[in-house]
């Protein structure tokens, strides 16, 4: 069994590893950079451009310091000082001894028997080092290219440039004694048609002969269905355990957890919660027959030459969940605070549960951030969400380095190993944009091999991809229009056997940017000053604002009267953009089996991002539409673009989606009609009905492609299309299009 | 020290485990199929159909029994059962003692302590097992796909089926002390100028305490460049080694190795030759800009939407040895023999030097067949030959079961172990088309995931490819024209970064077919006979012939005259094919940056196929074109088709290839002339010249397209060009071209 010790902290700073000049209270865990923000009354940071006060903090050593008493320890006892974290590079000293001569890497545990070096009275330091940069890179990510720390807060386009450090994770001293039960993990394999679980249980700890352990497993229902001793020094065997419950994604059955439990006879006990659940990742329908031929052409168009048995390049991006192919509807998570340490339990709780009820399947916890700790996990499990997790790689191109090897390897080990129990967990990967032309990884490199291989050893039952993208996978693009085309056009002739990346930038709500933009920037939005700090200008590809787009909306929107009006407008065209990216890439199942947008939330309020929820946790107007476009089942409208002409003729195409598990016997009968933007402009017009049969499970059916005339009379910017389903209030839709009443349809 | 005891070896079959009826004199090392038609006197299974023979003992159980005497063992003494490799699975039983209770695989060592049941007179049993067949699995190579079996024997488009077994390694008893050496392995790293290794040396062995290594290191000249001495229960440390003699391929430089031995004193001593290079997989020039971008069309072709930065979806398939990117020429190497003991290091070494004479400076030992013994990998690194050495899978989808990746670890492993020393290896492949749609593997699968990490984990040095084609590596086709566009055609609108199988299928020679189609059927080739047994008819996609495409020969060349001229005019095709394959996809570098072809060798004499090298080494007429296309530098022509009309114009684009280290000074007159086929048709027509300017080295030069008039009067089928290099007569080239004399030219 073990005593935990709590400390007492402080904090200060220094340009060399030499003691600090001034110590100050802090949080442990915590953050170094918050606390002595804290410590000097710093004004809020994410007023303005208040985050470069930090700038200064960025290549000095931070001391924290704690004294204690020698404990009482009884024979066979020891005194350990054990971190579950630190950012990101240390040395631990006691008593001017150091007992942790060098640790670099946050997600790692460490631990120091610290029983040589006791005194009456002790004092503990834990140096950190300054941010690690690789040598002569340009200020930016690519300083963060040499080490295991998540790139992001070197700056990203979303991400201001804010590096943090510190003791972020649960840390403390604890007596131990021998005889004791240190770590339990529980492993199984199901058989083929999954009602057969024969599970294996790990553990390890300091026994004595003739310890006895007793292992228990309770159902979902919280009945014991295991009961089973063991010798400490022996083994369990392999326990079969028949028709478990599996686990679901909640859109899919239940997400049923069981608890098994390990204890030493008079000793410690540990509980793991888990699922039982097979997740493949399987070729999308249609997909292996593509790819290039024996020979291409130079145009790269297969077709121009006869046609060959052809190669698999594509790789496998469906998702088969306990033997179903499942579509994975979800977004890409990035840490909701910038400071890692005040990511807690509940803001995870409040983010998971909004997107549970935006009808998310998924959440993609994308490389550039921080691995989040067990309670995130913990409630994807419970929730019934599934986890793709990357590495804390982005964007770069990481080296063959052994020195980085090694700390990637302790890295991503210790994840692992902390994380593969969890059903959630539905895909490793390697980190993000890691193969694209501006990071230069490949297939040979060895962080990615090494990856992989780690994976492999410790996790072999859930799949493994080395970066997102892959070849076949749709990853981007950012904008509401590209060159002209607007998303109608682009996604409609986009073919990809998944979307992980689609984004659609648009602004905050009024209430957030007054809190962030001083009021003398407040009606004056553009580059140069707060709300480009926010990223409203120049934070992506700089064309055109970015992420507040003020030319695009004025295309298709017209001026706006002033900021509350420019506001409204961009989030009007994130909603309808997000609206078509989600309905059009489930309309496009099965040979597409996943849509994803960037990104879910943010790390502090922005003025205008990709994001769909704005920090804390306060859902954009763009939500609601994407709740509406992952309903289980749904009607649902295709349209050949966004802005049409009064007196030109709108297409409809008509679609009944479905991703629920179960079949739909009942035919629906859809009614389409237009409305006036303009209420003044009268009643709306008819468009024509459907009525769909019945629908076999997670399939869709494609009805007729409604022409109907717009009233020429019509004014605005805008109208709208509404599907309703009469039996079934619940399946309608409704969609806002752009009106050009300036304009005549073209002859 | 190790004392060896060959043992007298009988061989004989049943068909249960239960011992066989009657014994034979047999081969050790040698297979068990080739020992029992000799002891039943069958006839050469290389004439006709009479391969067939040897279907009966495909699910027999073979035995191999030897008694030998008791022999004198001094005191720590014991005796030892050794074997290099058994084909394919066994059990080895001594006086009824199961040594060896069960071993999979036949590329890993198998070793048995006979000390515990030793009589007076012993007997020793080896039991090998019917041949792996995956059950429910159609007749053919998928039966092979739950093994590590090399799949040939279950029969391919140019092996008959014919499966075999046996101790096809070197096997004996081995008397063993305490205190040996056991193995030796010598690990470098240079660092990124190349001019410091530093050594690190492994070994294993049964050491007394105060016993001492020695290692010596030898130069290529012999001298010795190291001396050193560590404790055997030590460790030499690391050894740096200043300007080592880098290991080049023969067309490069030197293939420059060192000799390194481990002595135990007073006891064994262990010697292994290597060689210090980097070898890497690096990005082709122009492929990282390529592949899907963000989106692309439905219809494959990213130009139809804007350009957003794009994805490095195609692997490096650029080899860079000593820094320096290499054009890779070689050839796809099968095993040269049916009965995997039968290839010998005198065939290797023939068949290696013939490579080496053709300006090859790789070989692709290809997954179907057996890896080959140490004496193949010593030749090709005397002789300089990288060598990309495959896994034995091939064209399956082996699967994730734990039994076959149990055994696949352990022969990988094996194989990884033995050859990772040879400075000729190149890459490790993971097999042969697994991921194509007939296969089906992803990079999901285990099996190559595994082998990944195998490969990391021993030889991270080398690079790994999951596979062999990956994205942007075009391989086959294997015809002279497919839907009517000639290889000219075809190669002309190829664009890829490698061509590593690139087929042409040419008859064998006369002399050669004379001996294995019987005299009747001599005369009239056609499926249904020893001209399909021999894989002139049906062989593979069944369309016109393959491999003798009588077809094609008679649309080009006109209707042969008797076998002798079919035979002329298929060898002419498959010469001008590969002429055309290799020195067109030397002229698309630097994009493109290897050429191999399928295939090179063959395991029996055959009536027509892809390989360059007729069994047992006899070359083929395109060898003779192949060289000329190959050599380091040389002129070449670039033409738009094969077949052309009297009084057409013929466009000869005009370039000078090079391969070679070094730049080339002068510059270079070329003229370029036309020569009818018929000698009675006259002198032949001046095309133009053009002199090049000085070379950069590894570097072409592109010249003008000259267009010539061909002669209304030419008669025949064929016609010539001609480029003189008078300065270099060596660099000069020649080239047939199909004349049509029987039309005249399109208005």
């Amino acid at each position: 069994m073990k005593k935990r010790i709590n400390l007492e902290w402080t904090l200060g700073w220094s340009d060399s590893s030499e003691k600090p000049a001034d110590m100050y209270p802090c949080h442990v865990p915590g953050c170094a950079q918050q606390d002595i923000a804290e410590a000097l009354g710093y004004p809020d940071f994410k007023v303005g451009g208040n985050y470069r006060q930090f700038a200064w903090m960025e290549d000095k050593w931070f001391h924290y310091k704690a004294s204690f008493p020698k404990p009482e320890l009884r024979h066979g006892e020891s005194l350990w000082f054990v971190s579950e974290g630190i950012d990101y590079e240390c040395t631990v000293i006691v008593n001017g001894v150091p007992v942790v001569p060098h640790h670099e890497g946050m997600f790692s545990r460490i631990e120091a028997d610290l029983s040589g070096c006791l005194k009456k009275d002790n004092s503990l330091t834990v140096k950190i080092f300054p941010h690690p940069k690789r040598p002569g890179a340009a200020v930016g990510r690519e300083e963060a290219s040499a080490s295991a720390k998540p790139p992001v807060g070197y700056g990203w386009d979303w991400h201001p440039r804010l590096l943090t450090s510190g003791i972020w994770s649960d840390t403390c001293l604890e007596v131990r004694k021998r005889h004791s039960l240190d770590s339990f993990d529980i492993r199984y394999t199901l058989n083929e048609s999954m009602d057969v679980a024969s599970i294996n249980v790990e553990w390890t700890g300091d026994f004595r002969s003739g310890d006895t352990l007793s292992l228990t497993l309770e159902d979902p229902s919280g009945k014991t269905v295991i009961k089973k001793e063991a010798p400490a020094f022996g083994d369990f065997g392999t326990i079969e355990l028949h028709d478990p419950e599996l686990w679901w994604t909640h859109d899919q059955g239940k997400p049923s957890l069981y608890k098994a439990t390990l204890s030493l006879e008079g000793g410690d006990a540990i509980s793991k919660t888990f699922g039982f659940r097979r997740i493949r990742l399987v070729m999308n329908e249609g997909s292996p027959g593509e790819g290039p031929q024996f020979h291409i052409s130079e145009d790269g168009n297969p077709a121009s030459l006869p046609s060959f048995p052809k190669t698999c390049d594509k790789v496998p991006a469906q998702f088969e969940l306990n033997g179903r192919r499942i579509f994975a509807k979800g977004t890409s998570w990035v840490a909701p605070e910038i400071f890692p340490s005040a990511v807690t339990a509940q803001r995870c709780e409040e983010l998971v549960r909004i997107a549970k009820d935006t009808n998310f399947n998924i959440l993609r916890c994308w490389g550039g951030c921080i691995v989040n700790k067990d309670h995130f996990f913990d409630i994807c499990d419970r929730e019934g969400i599934l986890v793709w997790q990357e590495f804390p790689l982005s964007c770069n191109n990481y080296p063959d380095d052994p020195a980085y090897l090694k700390v990637l390897e302790q890295e991503a080990t210790a994840i692992v190993l902390r994380l593969r129990h969890h059903p959630c967990i539905a895909l490793w990967c390697g980190g993000n944009e890691l193969q694209n032309n501006w990071s230069g990884m490949t297939v040979q490199s060895l962080p990615l091999r090494l990856l992989d291989s780690i994976c492999l050893r410790y996790s072999p039952e859930i799949p493994f991809n080395m970066t997102s993208p892959l070849y076949g996978i749709g990853h981007g693009g950012y904008l509401f229009s590209y060159d002209g085309r607007d998303i109608f056009q682009v996604m409609n002739i986009s073919h990809f056997t998944a979307y992980c990346e689609a984004g659609m930038p648009g602004a905050s709500p009024m209430e957030v940017i007054r809190k962030i933009i001083p009021a003398d920037e407040l009606r004056n939005p553009g580059p140069g000053g707060a709300w480009e700090d926010h990223h409203a200008y120049k934070a992506w590809d700089g064309k055109d604002g970015t992420w507040l787009e003020t030319g695009t909306i004025e295309k298709y929107l017209g001026k706006p009267a002033g900021v509350e009006d420019l506001i409204e407008k961009s989030q009007l065209l994130q909603s309808v953009g997000y609206r078509e990216i989600y309905e059009e890439a489930r309309r496009q199942k099965p040979y597409c089996s996943m849509v994803l947008n960037w990104c879910y939330d943010e790390p502090w309020p922005s003025a205008a991002n990709n994001s769909l929820v704005v920090w804390p946790a306060v859902p954009k107007p763009a939500l609601k539409e994407v709740r509406e476009a992952c309903r289980p089942i749904c009607a649902s409208a295709r349209f050949d673009r966004f802005d049409h002409v009064p007196g030109e003729n709108l297409d409809i195409g008509l679609w009944v989606l479905n991703d629920s598990p179960e079949p739909f016997r009942e035919s629906l009968r859809i009614k389409a009609r237009l409305l006036p933007g303009n209420p003044s402009d009268g009643e709306g017009v008819e468009a024509g009905e459907w009525t769909s049969g019945p629908l076999k499970p997670g399939t869709n059916a494609q009805g007729p492609v409604l022409s109907v005339r717009i009233p020429e009379g019509w004014t605005g910017r805008i109208f709208r299309v509404i599907l309703d389903v009469p039996s079934h209030p619940g399946l309608s839709a409704s969609y806002t299009l752009a009106l050009r009443s300036d304009r005549t349809p073209e002859p």
